[in-house]
């Protein structure tokens, strides 16, 4: 949108050994190319751009003091490692960021030596950093590891439990705790609150404060900024309690944007520490960009934009998201009863329940990245009487999984879990995916699974869940715009089990769970015009199936297609297992189950993807056509 | 075993409430009775006893104190409420314990509404509780929500996300820390080294120390124990900062077998708290019965004993137990390769690693309850070269599913996962099941997914998952003896995705996944008598599947069934979807996939659960008859 920035430094810069070669002086003006560099990538690619402007001079500081590859630098969720994808060799592919066969845009192992350890989900980075020092330790080929992990990642409880090892096993290790007070959205819980206490009272000018173990490290004869960095360290000695009694010596608060603090401190701990340590380093999501500092959100996630106005390249869309749907879809039923109640974790606007916060805020709970909790939370609240409805991307509820069976499943209690982002999801890429929900829920006993085929599907659905007593009940729905059908007054609650016939035809039935129904029409479009029309229904239940429909049209017809947003075991699987059972495979049907490949499919639009997994309007048609042995030139080819 | 003791003051209980009217000294009096009455019981049932006895006093305590079930009292595990289920209206039937149509070994809901939330897996008692608080004040029906939960609970990511919920939503809520140094195993982590510091130092005769807040929490004219309690918490305020800094306020710690600590600090708690408070309470697990204290692991798990002698009656058993063919394979494994490293999960004696860690003690990782970060700490390991094995129950595989899906699959890392206890497990009933995880894993991409059909087949599995560099590999195996087939002198790397031909047969071609082979071969042989012997595979691979061994069987039986130890979604579900895909139900066949039943079943024998889910030999048989329309009488009743 704009010229590319001028950045001599940075163009001397291929490979981070590079940076070895450049004074401190130098890394500061590299420093701030590369936050230019950074935002003049993110304006023609979008993505995660504030994340990224928070670690500048941390990713410089790292790369400058530590030798990656060798060493291990993981970042956690890996949203903000822009800066270091430029830095580490990839600056030439910066500008296919999420796109398709660019680059990712979260750190992968397959992209990168840079990339030791690949992320996109919270709170990995010390569980993997700890693993590399273990492996080091047992002869590995490894150097150092060091975890870079936001205030936000520290609510999870994964974060804990390798907190709580690294303690134990007192290995040499690095954490770097990227405080900035944000992580999609404002964090929330007693360990946030904590880490504010650790640096609140005074202002942020100077380097606050390194609590008192730090001294030690510091290395005698040191180079630039050396006396500086002693007299901070002599400076006001600040809590730390929580994670020295985890078993870690902790330094800081300091500032993450002053290269000065940050070189001297890091080179001190490289020089000098034994056991695990924790840098707690202070930063500003969005640091360095107006727009994005402004943003309520901090630029976490953007759409491309002008470099010198922020203003974001929006297309417009004619229907309503899926998850505003739901949002607006819950407050309607809450508004009519006070017992709903909803849980986020850590994705209020993401879910949508911001929406529902703002009308009831008493009744919201963002229980912070967290989402073991969340779910046995939301248990507790059904077993003590409310109807809680717990909303997760499909991907995160696998957070929760041990959870949803044991305290949900196994005691039949009626939480309702509304699973977003079900499906493939484009840009965010394999990580991302919501492809295994249906088949890690429908065989549990008691659970009622239904996919909404759209946006006024989804209405009911939530109505159907807010009057399910009865047990567990799960709905997903796509990440993205409806599409565009009459939505209904209000919710009303479907009938537990039943599906429904779309459109009735011939020789085959096409039975649709989820949104690929609308593809289902159009090939059943195309179809008709060969006079090969199928019955299409949508099963709407993956459990329990709609066993009387399914049988009507097994029998009626030739052949049987499922098609479904997810991988095998989970809907058509469960035809599967009825057709066997009911001995309907003895006397023959051409049945099939159409479910996303067997490979994690990486970032391209949501349409891309599904035509790499065989499930667009072409690909039905064509699976029709080829279950039929009506030979078509060239229909197999992907759309 | 022995004559039921006396328990003249207990007999006069039959609710909590009854304990209202009793003093202190009586209730003193109870706690011994009732200690007593949880011993005896025990030795005839067997089960869970250490835990159990370490809370006598405490049961006593709360429901002395507390108004259940109004109030909520939420026991962690659950494993130690033996002595609360004596005290909850089923006494009588305590000595049905972990026994079909007995009384669970856990908390239930169905059971008592003194069990307003059952557990069996750690570490969910502060979530739960937590949804009680919040429903009660958004106007549910409940009084106080009290969780107790072990010091070893509290490695636990998901404790730790609920405190922090829980320090930031300031709910007035009780969490009881049963410290007793000793979960099933002695609990490693840092937070345990923690705990230990807040009362180590000076002996633990008296009331060691309450925190500074707690003072303002006694009422001024408390009854019996008053001026004791008041003198304690003017005592040596120790530590508590940790749970401070979480937003909890903290009172101990003090002796948890004294209820005249216990009574009083109840008491005053219970009267003016408003946040979320901590009680940190010392006990000994076994506490009382000195067979159990003297052993190794506190009397944790027994089999009926002698109680005067504590003497253990154990049958015999003629071959060895699978958990403990997989830690001789793996150590023979190790000794040939340096690379390979052992990670388990607090259950070093459940998953033999115990015998791995004797040999190889900087090898093998016990993490402490930490399945996230065990298997993530396991990925970083592979990430840094090393061939780690994660040993978990299945059950317990689910708490650390996102990582298995995100951080190993998504990455093909290397990481062999060890999965004890698949299948249905016995006394612990639905909660210990591992019917769910082939269904989980079989649809990740790049996964290699195997079950051993006896253990000779473990010991292969192990070596072929050493082998195995290409990506992640998991095997499965249940609780329990082997079948006493021959073992090999080291195992043999199988070939990837190969199954193999067990017996040779015509009509029905029965497919096996797991150990039911055994009960397969005997329903063959009960079929051979009728001229219906049936071909018998062993598939060992769920993925990859041995797809010309299955097309093979398919085209040459007019019958295929698939038997497996796991839920629809599994193996079958693999296997049904080939069998679509090659249109193989196109032409006709008889194809059923007999999986577990779409229910939780209860507590009961291995052999009971097989035949409630109609998978003995028998019902095999039955099976068979059915699909090739042999009417037989009496066929189909479950043996």
């Amino acid at each position: 949108m704009t010229d590319r920035p001028k950045t001599p430094m940075l163009d001397r810069v291929h490979v981070p050994a590079d940076l070895k070669a450049l004074s401190d002086r130098e890394l500061r003006h590299l420093a701030d190319e590369l936050r230019a560099e950074t935002i003049s990538a993110v304006s023609v690619t979008g993505g995660h751009l504030g994340a990224g402007l928070g670690v500048v001079e941390l990713t410089v500081a790292i790369h400058a003091v530590f030798d990656t590859p060798r060493d291990k630098l993981i970042w956690d969720v890996g949203h903000q490692c822009y800066p270091h994808k430029i830095l580490t060799g990839r600056r030439e592919r910066i500008r296919t960021l999420r796109m398709k066969d660019g680059l990712s845009g979260f750190t992968k192992r397959s992209e990168s030596p840079f990339d030791p350890f690949g992320a996109a989900h919270s709170s990995t980075s010390i569980s993997a950093a700890l693993g590399f020092a273990a492996a080091r330790d047992l002869g590995g080929d490894a150097g150092d590891a060091i975890a870079v992990i936001g205030d936000g990642a520290m609510s999870a409880g994964m974060a804990y439990e390798a907190m709580n090892n690294a303690g134990h096993l007192k290995k040499r290790l690095f954490v770097v705790l990227n405080d900035n007070e944000m992580s999609i959205a404002p964090p929330v819980g007693a360990m946030s609150a904590y880490l504010t206490r650790l640096y609140s009272g005074a202002p942020f000018q100077e380097l606050k404060a390194v609590a008192k173990g730090a001294v030690s490290l510091l290395p005698e004869p040191l180079q630039e900024g050396a006396r500086r960095a002693k007299e901070m360290l002599k400076g006001i000695a600040v809590g730390g309690t929580l994670f020295e009694e985890l078993g870690f010596s902790y330094v800081g608060p300091i500032d993450g944007h002053d290269l000065d603090q940050l070189l001297p401190l890091l080179r001190a701990v490289k020089a000098r520490a034994t056991g695990p340590m924790l840098i707690h380093v202070i930063t500003r999501k969005g640091k360095g960009y107006a727009p994005a500092e402004r943003a309520a959100d901090k630029g976490h996630a953007t759409a491309k934009f002008d470099v010198v106005t922020g203003a974001q390249v929006k297309a417009a869309s004619n229907a309503p998201g899926y998850t505003k749907v739901f949002a607006q879809s819950l407050i309607r039923e809450a508004e009519a009863d006070n017992r709903i109640v909803a849980v986020t974790a850590a994705m209020p606007d993401g879910t949508g329940l911001n929406l529902f916060a703002e009308r009831f805020p008493r009744r919201c709970f963002d229980v912070g990245i967290a989402e073991q909790h969340a779910v046995t939370f939301a248990a507790g609240m059904a077993a003590g009487g409310m109807k809680p409805f717990c909303a997760l991307y499909s991907t995160f509820l696998q957070r929760g999984y041990d959870q949803v069976v044991h305290d949900v499943a196994i005691q039949r209690l009626p939480v309702r879990f509304a699973i977003d982002r079900a499906g493939l999801v484009g840009a965010d890429g394999a990580t991302h995916a919501g492809a295994f929900d249906v088949a890690f829920l429908a065989n549990l006993p008691g659970f009622v699974v239904m996919a909404a085929a759209d946006e006024a599907e989804l209405v009911h659905m939530v109505a159907t869940a807010a009057a399910h007593d009865a047990g567990p009940i799960a709905f997903r729905y796509p990440r993205g715009d409806g599409t565009g059908v009459e939505m209904p007054e209000r919710g009303v609650p479907l009938e537990i089990g039943r599906g429904r016939i779309i459109a009735e035809g011939g020789r085959v039935a096409i039975l649709s769970f989820g949104t690929r129904l609308a593809e289902v029409m159009m090939a059943r479009e195309a179809l008709a015009a060969r006079g090969l029309a199928p019955t299409v229904a949508d099963a709407r239940f993956a459990k329990p199936l709609d066993r009387e429909l399914i049988l009507r049209l097994a029998a009626e017809h030739e052949a049987l297609i499922c098609v479904e947003e997810g991988a095998v075991g989970g809907f058509g699987s469960h035809v599967a297992q009825l057709l066997a059972e009911e001995g309907v495979f003895d006397r023959g049907l051409k049945f099939r189950s159409m479910v996303l490949p067997d490979t994690f499919i990486d970032q391209m639009s949501p349409e891309d993807m599904y035509a790499v997994a065989g499930m667009n309007a072409p690909l039905i048609e064509a699976k029709v056509l080829e279950v039929l042995g009506v030979a078509v030139a060239g229909a197999r080819s992907r759309a």
